[in-house]
């Protein structure tokens, strides 16, 4: 008999049973004062787990009231920081992602659309209600008794991942968004994130490091092009080469929000299908490289990748006209909704609620593209939706079987 | 010996050495009483020759002065209108695109940066000066003098292609770019561009017909969610199937600005390799389609397309924080500009100086995703540029052989 | 906290400490009689443990000792036979390959060349000894300390998969079979594998039925057309769709000698990364299928593979004049014997000796084509090596730095 | 106006009313005395027109007699031979293939199934009889009315290019070729073509030369390992880069044989999509490349293929036991002949005739793997077809609407 091999390292492990906020391996702040888990070593196959980024608010039921009611000062848990060996401010960290997997024990994950009230999203004018889908796993395969006739393999990656900012980094960060929220101060919306003490939670810190990461620690919400964090990009799976600048001394590495499958833009707010899981990484550097490669990450995504074919995708226009009619100057954002809406329009024909069509669109290996963004007023997006996805035929025909796809999970 | 078949037919063909204000299956404003040039029967692969978008304006030279000095009234002619046979409002119109050539007696294109003052473009704040590629065609590949160390080969497509507006469209299309035009007379730059008489050209048209044509026809720089227009889509190439929606009687479907090569987003205003080329359609009919499939153009890509591979691209992040460091909010625009000011920052450690890259990003297949749009304040895109397209390693690096790249066509 | 889930349900798990003769849900012949192990109900993605065909002979060390004197009467040992819910003769059963993944504490896997006198392979009267390679898996990837300088992802797939034949089957293939061997009886080497008492492995099978699959029961080596078998098709991995011929009430289906990778021909014997695994299917059935659709195997590639590029392959030609420069009549198989000893000598430049060269072939995801097989006397195949999967450069280059790559395992 | 620009250049032209044998630029034997068309310059994009490898025979008809009745001896003629400029023995000629073309006043090529008792091919034990498929070309698309509801891009490609043997390797290709003429004796078939006086055209020889390449000329058919020659390779299509060694001084290139698409393997004899055409290489050279690199041809595919999408194939398996249930040996070729039997008793299911089947085999772009070459006795060879080239549905389904397809050009 050969003897049995062992596994690969650990660097954390969680608890799908202990609350998040009590785990000292996680965190909820970007600061450079986040006290580090361990240390990982170079060229070594690490695993990492991590929590859903809800931390488990949500349940794998018909139900979205818990969509509704989603504490989002408790989200967004991210395992580490970690130090990694050598690391040093000026450095790029490169990750070479071996592998994602949701947990072994837990095969299921959901994509949300939060309510316009508690969080919102892309198109919380049209749909300002909470939904949820729930997502089996089957292999690298899942599908979703509240979306059927669709079953596509992930493209699994995490949502976030980066190093810690540096105190002047942080201090930019924090003075930037200060500066946007008070101008749009007139908009109905919550524009960015200020830092906010409740419910921080700074790993194993003690309560003098905790108060300074609650009063002065980053949201998770957004990604910054300092550092990348969370940047919600569908290609960074398996086998993808991730540059990541270094801050502060050990890099203090973390990383969360896996990502089952998304569609490009992600364009439910919870629009990727949300798990915990796990994720293997083997760390190098660069040292000096934000001198002499970039300032900025940079990623090379991994040859193994779905192939639907070039021709197997249905793809939707979307100009900055808005669905008023209103012309917007060159705003691919505005083109975007467009091109989703369009989408939505389509996919309904089949049976589908809109609902339905959203929650997919977010989470689906959805192409989202910039087509043309030069000729005024009107940028030009395309969504690409593969149809090789569906269990039925989507190719353009004038007659449509529509179908009892039956309901998303809503609220009470 | 075989008897010789005989060529497919062409429903247009242009002259190099006519002015193309005076070539009578030539237009250059979207107008539903521009005369049809000719009836193209249904289910037949036709050719249709088109003039490159400036009218011959651009020399194959060293010098950038003829793109500082473009005349942006006479650009743009597109070939048609052309009715397609049992063509009614409210059908789509489906396009088989079989080929998409250059014209064999002009092996050329260009790629443009316009200067500031005459046109602008993408990054003009930036980059304001006018500058010029050149690109030699052979076979399916182009390399430029200006650009040395690239050849890739030409995903070549039309940028420009659509049915005629209806006269309440039309309508539509004039007020809502008017009202953008009021609302945004504070920004120092031309946000739209309003109907212009001057040098109008509506084909065959009586002087009277002409007239109202400039007074009233919608400018073929934007393209609109109505019915596509220059949209810009470097994916319609050969092998595509586009659905257009048809709003006059016999659809005066028109097409031109055809590129042999563009990257996403054409960040150079006239940033694709434009050339005078020959499309080969075959036209069909769903008939009521705008009802039973789409109000929207779609279209499906062809299955033949450069494959080079996942994992050979480097990607850049943008997020919407400018290069001043200020803060805008979920702003895909912003947002792309900053990955492509960190592409080009990443390419000029090669040799090239900042007007190549700029122009290069414009007319290679770049990859331009919107990768997160929902996490407030910062929409996330990214910009992926194949290695393969180089002829050296442009792999991340820490020690690069900065090369002598010589320099694009500047203006004297 | 959300509830955990539940794992998905396994139809055998096999032992790494106990000798595969010994486990009741291992086989290893083809036998309707072989007991059924359980019964897989339809529609349920339901996993299997496989141990390696070797049944754990082969060590992680540094000696090909164990490869010299494997005992091929202990080897492919198969889990099964399954009973699949409702499958009776001349229905297809269908399989939806949902994940084949190694044993998490098992995270190697090797390959080997036989050694002449015992098992032998395809350029045995070359490399007569016996040699291997150990690989180590991290994630999706694998590297060999073996063979320095090569990393790639695996295209994860069993070597063995079928349903049992029926009595009146089984006699076919041990007549035709035993017909070779004695036509063949002049050559010196082993042309087919009769059935063999010795060392017969019937699972929880009675001492008289163990004794009539030894008489009778076909050897699982090769693979036969009326099931597939041993088929060995490296693209059979997740996502695949396979169509099995059901020759018994309940199908009797088995699975087995998974790989980590294998290349087109598996050109030495054991010449893919073998490894103990798990994989999960789901299953189902068409009913009659083998009169409406097809008697042989078919399958559909599942879409997520590696994705090297088309242009990112250096192609080797093989005509079927053998390396004694002896000309033979359209024999493919000479031909693909030339392929890959055009592509050994090719990397032998690199600093390779010849037997890491032919484990690689083997076990690489190399592409190996029939290209032109109707041009007396020479078929042309073509076998093609990703370049990506090397650390260095091994385009054609006329300056080649030899490096030392050490020395895949030997015997002693 | 800009100034036209130029074509590229000729190296040679040919006539579509002049009989091959009478143009000077052709030839129709491997010998290193043909004499020279031309010199190529190196790095330069050269345009070579060819005629079709039956130098026009065939017509464009529904009958199938020309193919009956076509003259071997008077095909493959090839365009050649050109000096390539400072070309020596031992050096690589490196040819980057940048575009092939069929001629723009000839759009239609055809597939043929030769008659068993002149020519024969792949399957003439079975099908017999003389079968031929016209081909219309709609830019990069063709469709046949012979084999309806079928539609595809062409991976347009040369089936002949090499260099000139020398007079040793000359004596080399004719002394194995009589050799196995000899050992084959007793076979009721044509295993190769010796020398063959009658028809040998020279291009502009000598009658003295004439006669002597007439005596000793090496036939087009087949491919054979030291120059490549009729290698029948679907992927030299445009973007290749080919190494081909250097026998003669000034390499002597040659080129012909173009095909609109072909299948691996070409399983009919004259089984791909012939055609006249016009192929633009750029050649270049690597000195001395035959010792440092490779002594026998190798190439690299263009990245601009079509791409079906890894999962839109349906493969089919051929092991190697034959039709009538005889057992051979690790045949590599009689087991595609029954993957190729199993993919035509497919396709007839709905509705096609069994030798429109095997015609389009033969030219579509299929899939030819080997499989595994290693379980004695069975090779496994794996064909692939793609699905999307069929406008239904082929997927497997028992259910099967058979439709009336008509029939393939027959003998009258």
């Amino acid at each position: 008999m050969a003897p049995p091999g062992k596994e690969l390292p650990y660097a954390a492990k969680i608890s799908l049973t202990t609350p998040a906020a009590e785990q000292s391996c996680l965190h909820n702040r970007w600061h450079p004062d986040n006290p580090s888990v361990t240390t990982i070593p170079l060229n070594t196959a690490t695993k990492i787990e991590c929590v859903d980024w809800t931390g488990g608010q949500i349940g794998n039921n018909d139900s979205a009231d818990d969509i509704l009611n989603v504490d989002l000062t408790r989200v967004h848990y991210l395992t580490g920081p970690f130090d990694i060996e050598g690391a040093e401010p000026g450095d790029l960290l490169v990750l070479d992602i071996l592998d994602v997997q949701p947990l072994q024990d837990q095969l299921w994950g959901f994509t949300g659309i939060f309510d316009k009230g508690n969080g919102g999203d892309f198109l919380d004018d049209i749909y300002p209600k909470a939904a949820k889908a729930i997502w089996d796993f089957e292999g690298i395969y899942c599908s979703s008794r509240h979306i059927p006739g669709v079953k596509f393999p992930g493209l699994i990656h995490p949502g976030i991942l980066g190093c810690a900012p540096s105190q002047e980094i942080l201090e930019t960060w924090n003075t930037r968004e200060a500066e946007l929220i008070t101008a749009c101060s007139h908009m109905d919306r919550v524009v960015a994130l200020p830092p906010e003490p409740q419910s921080v939670h700074a790993g194993s810190a003690s309560a003098e490091i905790k108060e300074k990461v609650g009063k002065e620690g980053a949201r998770t919400i957004p990604g910054r092009p300092e550092h990348g964090g969370n940047c919600d990009i569908k290609n960074l799976s398996r086998g993808s080469k991730v540059y990541l600048p270094v801050h502060v001394k050990g890099a203090k590495f973390s990383v969360g929000d896996l990502h089952f499958s998304q569609g490009d833009g992600e364009i439910s707010f919870c629009g990727a299908i949300e798990m915990a899981g796990v994720i293997t990484i083997s760390f190098s550097l660069v040292k000096g490289g934000m001198t002499s490669i970039s300032k900025n990450p940079i990623f090379i995504p991994g040859a193994v990748e779905p192939q639907f074919g070039a021709g197997r995708y249905i793809y939707f226009e979307g100009f900055s006209v808005d669905e008023h009619g209103k012309q917007h100057y060159m705003d691919a954002t505005v083109a975007y909704r467009q091109a989703s809406l369009n989408a939505i329009e389509y996919l309904k024909r089949f049976g589908y609620d809109d609902y339905q069509c959203y929650l997919l669109l977010g989470c689906a290996p959805i192409q989202g593209h910039i087509a043309g963004i030069v000729d005024v007023p009107n940028a030009c997006t395309t969504l690409g939706i593969p149809v090789d996805i569906f269990d039925f035929d989507i190719m353009p025909k004038a007659d449509v079987d529509k179908k009892d796809m039956g309901v998303c999970a809503k609220t009470s």
